[in-house]
């Protein structure tokens, strides 16, 4: 005797007062009626963050005036919300240091990992990572005379077994922008490590998605930006981690009075100060920084291993809705079925994806989509329903089969 | 016969009331009692400030997420915030982009005036320059193999006489931090261009102060804080301008995907957009920038001819305060007198600078102080008035008398 299987709304129901972490959703200020599933893109509005940026605008700035640097904090707040950054990667106080964009922290930590490994020719990076760190690859190795390699990080083993004794760093994501494929940090921190090369990993789609351990795995550096699943707000700073071990010795390129020994003094010369201070820059934007200290408070209490759980059951659960209502409409997931593989976003792949998150959008489910034919769906454990999952796939259903977008072999069957 | 000379309160009476700026301290929330004259260093807060911010927060972020980089026009902010700082200084539209610190604009600066001087092995800055222009000068030189030669503007021709022909880029501020001097930007500028070099100023401390006309001098390169003269909040991103002719082959270091020619597109390679959107690096700090852009209008329908007159008149009321009132005490201004020569905040010299200063604060005077022996007083047309001017003269005298910090030659011989 089988049982029948329970329908996805029953499903969603009992996942949904199942969860622990469903009272968490309060900590945001969600549009009402809009199913948001592009918190891996620019997460939703913190509910601490308005309070604190009104303090932050009218007493700290418009009364405290520049007495603010000093009597709130200010001056330490790279450092301070770097360490609150750093609880939700696995890196320890001291190794952590917020600002700027990602892209000047990837140069900045490229560039440290050229220094440290200075008799090394190679940069590998992955094919298909996001554009900006092949970019940012490419700039750091012809001002040193490097040379960039691109390794899926399928290839990486035969490579280093190859050329590795080449390799200076090897700069990778744990999560592909795209398809959603998580890959194993372990192994190919490993791999880097036994090549003698240095690990750096993008952070951008794994930090406060997933747990990332960092000191546990042994990482050299890492990057990530504040924006995606740590909600800091648009744009908000980016964060550089290098390991205690190499800081003595980390050299970054823009040497700002930020990072300066005696940041006040009038020294001829750049001195680096002691830690992970000597990665700060210049001046720092106050309020996007302040506003992402008071949106990191959203996973005061959680563990990043209750985060990741709950994200798997939200994305496993889109994977089952999708196989039951989308894929015969032509919507191929992407995104591996394996929990170990997969990161915290869902891609759909349809010609038509453009059209399809318009039109999605217009229902109220926001999701987004990268060329040519990617659909994505973010999900964030600390306010996504299972609920709120089921109804996309609904509604995507509904605006595939109202707009003509089937492409199910039996429709296109009759089309053609 | 001669006129007695007007006393002090009546002549700062007189000129407020004759002030037609006047009404534009009303764009600005002062806190109430204090005499703010460290606008230098972080500018007050603007009321166009906090309404703006809660729709940036609670509005575009809070409910239109995501699609605000449209919908909110967030994506051309750089480029729409920058021509809104290029109306202060001089620049036409299309040649200013707003985004990180003025550390890292400095960086992607010099790096693009090494490049388009590539024959050629030296940069100069002034000795005397605030550390971080001289740290990122020391910096890019390292990384190109070239030279960096301090010289004084007071030097400048003689040494580019003699070594003009080597000299890729002059790197210099038109205000002294420290003392207040005002360079002569023209003359500068005729004197790098006619070695061949490219001019590259450093308008932190001109910038919403004075009149800065980078288009009409032929200016190369200027780079900027948001948060001085400008008040665009505590860390306000920073802005690079570049002259429109120079554009097209343009070449920053700093590649990130906002300043790509497709940034959205999966390119394999960085190819830079047209124009100054090049200049754009990663994602900026919408809520700081967006503050930024606010702050700003407190210059609306005001012409920087008039905050300069305002502002002389104002450091010109200040210095004849110094002179009845603090240089017999032994507090030595160093700020020039000739008009012409003088930015928008006075210096004066004293040992006790740093007790001064705090000591001041006490009495809700805010200034501020640098190393070792000056005390900074920033005026800014929009928002102080001469009654201010002579209220911080009068404390600063009641707190040097009080205090024992008086070193007229008088006291000091009854010393020692």
């Amino acid at each position: 005797m089988t049982t029948p299987p329970v329908p996805l709304d029953t499903l969603a129901s009992r996942l949904d007062a199942e969860d622990a972490l469903a009272p968490l959703r309060r900590r945001f200020l969600l549009p009402q009626d809009t199913v948001y599933l592009d918190g891996n893109s620019l997460g939703p509005l913190p509910a601490a963050v308005p309070p604190v940026l009104r303090d932050v605008v009218t007493r700290q700035w418009g009364t405290d005036l520049i007495r603010s640097w000093n009597s709130n904090d200010w001056w330490e707040a790279p450092l301070r919300v770097g360490d609150a950054v750093g609880r939700l990667i696995g890196a320890a106080p001291g190794q952590t240091v917020v600002g700027d964009s990602t892209s000047v922290q990837l140069f900045n930590a490229l560039s440290a990992a050229v220094a440290l490994r200075s008799g090394r020719s190679l940069l590998v990076v992955d094919p298909d990572h996001f554009p900006t760190d092949r970019y940012l690859a490419d700039a750091v190795a012809g001002l040193h005379g490097r040379l960039v390699r691109q390794v899926s990080p399928a290839d990486l083993r035969d490579f280093l077994a190859a050329e590795g004794h080449q390799v200076a760093v090897v700069a990778y994501s744990p999560v592909d922008y795209r398809t959603g494929e998580l890959y194993d940090m372990r192994a190919l921190t490993g791999l880097a490590h036994r090549a003698g090369a240095l690990v750096l990993w993008d952070l951008c789609h794994a930090a406060g998605a997933l747990p990332v351990e960092l000191d546990a795995l042994g990482v050299d550096l890492a990057v990530g930006c504040g924006y995606k699943f740590l909600s800091g707000g648009p744009g908000a700073p980016a964060y550089l981690y290098a390991a205690r071990r190499h800081q003595e010795v980390l050299r970054t390129p823009l040497t700002g009075w930020n990072g300066h020994a005696d940041p006040f003094g009038t020294a001829r010369g750049y001195e680096p100060a002691p830690g992970i201070a000597r990665a700060r820059i210049g001046t720092p934007p106050m309020l996007s920084l302040l506003a992402m200290e008071a949106a990191l408070t959203a996973f005061d209490g959680v563990t990043m291993t209750e985060v990741r759980a709950k994200n798997l059951s939200l994305t496993g659960f889109f994977l089952r809705c999708a196989e039951e209502l989308l894929t015969p409409l032509g919507l191929t997931p992407v995104t591996p079925a394996d929990p170990s593989r997969r990161g915290s976003h869902v891609a759909l792949r349809h010609p038509d994806a453009y059209a399809l998150v318009q039109a999605l959008a217009e229902h109220r489910v926001i999701a987004d989509m990268r060329a040519p034919d990617l659909l994505r769906f973010g999900m964030n454990a600390l306010y996504n329903t299972h609920g709120e999952v089921l109804t996309a796939a609904l509604r995507l259903r509904d605006v595939v089969r109202a707009e003509g977008y089937d492409r199910s072999p039996r429709r296109r069957g009759a089309v053609t």
